[in-house]
């Protein structure tokens, strides 16, 4: 035992946010790096983050804030990644500390879409991590829960265990469960994946499909991650774990996911640019539907993945949803 | 090729008139027993049934109506059961006709109390139907969708292909797909343990509980289902099909489900008995539990299920539902 790590969160969003809360509840001091600057003045004089879980109140003394990311990389040891995938190669670019000996928690929801890399494998290729430095968090977690102290499960993986174990130590509470595994490249793709089919079950309801298909919907989506990720990454694995189904469940359920209302507002009959501009935002699995089809493209070892090619065609080849989701319920069982 | 089939549906409740509405959908005429001489009276009057899905209009040519159970069972030849478990045996003591040469589908979510035994167990062993004569038909299936025409889709299962393969098309439409299993004994006991985690999943919200940590039971739910009915009977199937996992889903994720909507008032703080008055029925779910649970203590070959253990001690030896979720939530990862 040497002394205690110290763990650091990159993101100024709702989940970044939550994650910082979680380890505020075990630690003395924890880095945070945002990019806004106003974000970062507002924390310092209300306590708060002004656009995200704005009810959660952080004690000064215990954030190490700044809009300076070699500064908190170089501080830290355990780094947390939760940027959206469109943005983080743009923060990586100001990374100038070497992190080659830290400890990189992926809470990215998806795959480098420059690369095609999974975070991961990202931070290994041009980072020189080992893979035994690369953790990856995964839910069933909605951050607006964390800020009630809603009980909430996390899955932490990484090849090393007692590695995992250790981060998973810092996040628990009373109000946070945690769970360690081994399948760190399983769980990157099912955190990416949900996101996908949570745009599938908001178009089917912007379609007017009921609850019944909403159960279908989710039960084939299960299956089909499950292929996907087999085809990635073989091994012994229950995909009914709450790191895969459990956070399907809360993403494609729930109604306030952001990917279920994007989909929503496409099965309503909004095109793509405008439910984009109406929502002020991208959906994470808006670039997850583009990433998967890519890697079903270049991959010989072909699975059946009819619900993302599905909402491949509606969101990048310009498809009609209802024409679409016709063709796909023959394809459903 | 024989001459066509007779079918005709036993019970009066929602789930029965939805069956008769798609059966109504292929037939020239479906036969349709039920207790109420009130309801009959009401249908033959008005077109519909008074009580459930009052929205679907029947033509009155292509019901065969009854409040004689032997009637309707000398008729058919293919006999739905859809009646409570907790009545279809005072409803079977009044059955004089020989039924052992005609095909029985269940549509009882349960188990016979009296016997213990599945609701197919008890036609073999009562009624000496061979195994091969009786089929099950499963969800995920809101009877109230099936009145708005809305897509459902509905597992057939029976040991006998092309039989389930023959009821499957008389119960298909437009708005109706269907599947035909082998696992008729799997399926049986997936419907009965659904309505006890949909239970589970009222008690949790009635507690508090948020939608992370109802995904995380859900996750759980699955596994714990696959399990139990592993134990069972142990044959090559997919939990995650629609038949399995889609019904758990569509009934734990139901705000209609009265099974959930039970488990809620129970989590809120009311007694069984007043909940049941105050529902002026009793859940499904309710017997199903009780039925579980003495399964399991028979059972030699134990397996872990926490969450109906759970449930039974708070619906059947007056545990505090809060205490009990408590222990629970270190149970489930």
């Amino acid at each position: 035992m040497g002394k205690p790590l110290k763990y650091a969160v990159f993101g100024g969003g709702s989940w970044a946010t939550a994650i910082v809360k979680m380890l505020c509840e075990n630690l003395d001091e924890v880095g945070w790096y945002m990019r806004s600057v106003y974000t970062k003045e507002h924390i310092l004089r209300e306590q708060h983050n002004p656009n995200y879980l704005s009810s959660v109140e952080f004690h000064l003394e215990q954030l190490k804030l700044s809009n300076d990311i070699n500064e908190i990389a170089a501080w830290a040891d355990v780094l947390f990644f939760v940027i959206p995938s469109a943005f983080i190669h743009d923060e990586l670019e100001k990374l100038t500390v070497n992190i080659s000996n830290k400890t990189i928690v992926s809470a990215v929801k998806g795959i480098m879409p420059e690369s095609g890399l999974l975070v991961g494998e990202h931070f290994h290729e041009f980072y020189n991590l080992p893979y035994e430095n690369i953790a990856v968090i995964a839910g069933p977690c909605h951050a607006e829960e964390v800020a009630l102290e809603r009980l909430s499960y996390l899955t932490i993986s990484c090849s090393n265990t007692n590695k995992a174990k250790e981060i998973a130590k810092a996040l628990s509470s009373e109000y946070i469960n945690t769970k360690v595994s081994d399948d760190v490249i399983g769980i990157e793709y099912a955190v990416m994946l949900k996101n996908i089919y949570a745009i599938a079950a908001g178009i089917a309801h912007g379609l007017g499909y009921g609850d019944n298909f909403q159960s279908v919907l989710m039960s084939n989506s299960i299956r089909e991650m499950n292929r996907f990720i087999k085809k990635r990454h073989k091994m012994k694995r229950n995909i009914n774990n709450s790191a895969y189904l459990g956070d399907l469940l809360v993403t494609g359920y729930s109604t306030f996911s952001r990917n279920r209302l994007f989909g929503n507002m496409i099965g309503k009959g909004y095109t793509v640019k405008s439910a984009q501009m109406e929502m002020n935002m991208v959906a994470e699995g808006y670039y997850a539907t583009k990433s998967a089809h890519q890697l079903y493209e270049r991959n010989n070892k072909r699975t059946r993945i009819p619900i993302i090619n599905a909402v491949y065609s509606i969101l990048y080849e310009g498809k009609n949803p209802k024409k679409v989701f016709k063709k796909l319920t023959e394809k459903l069982n």
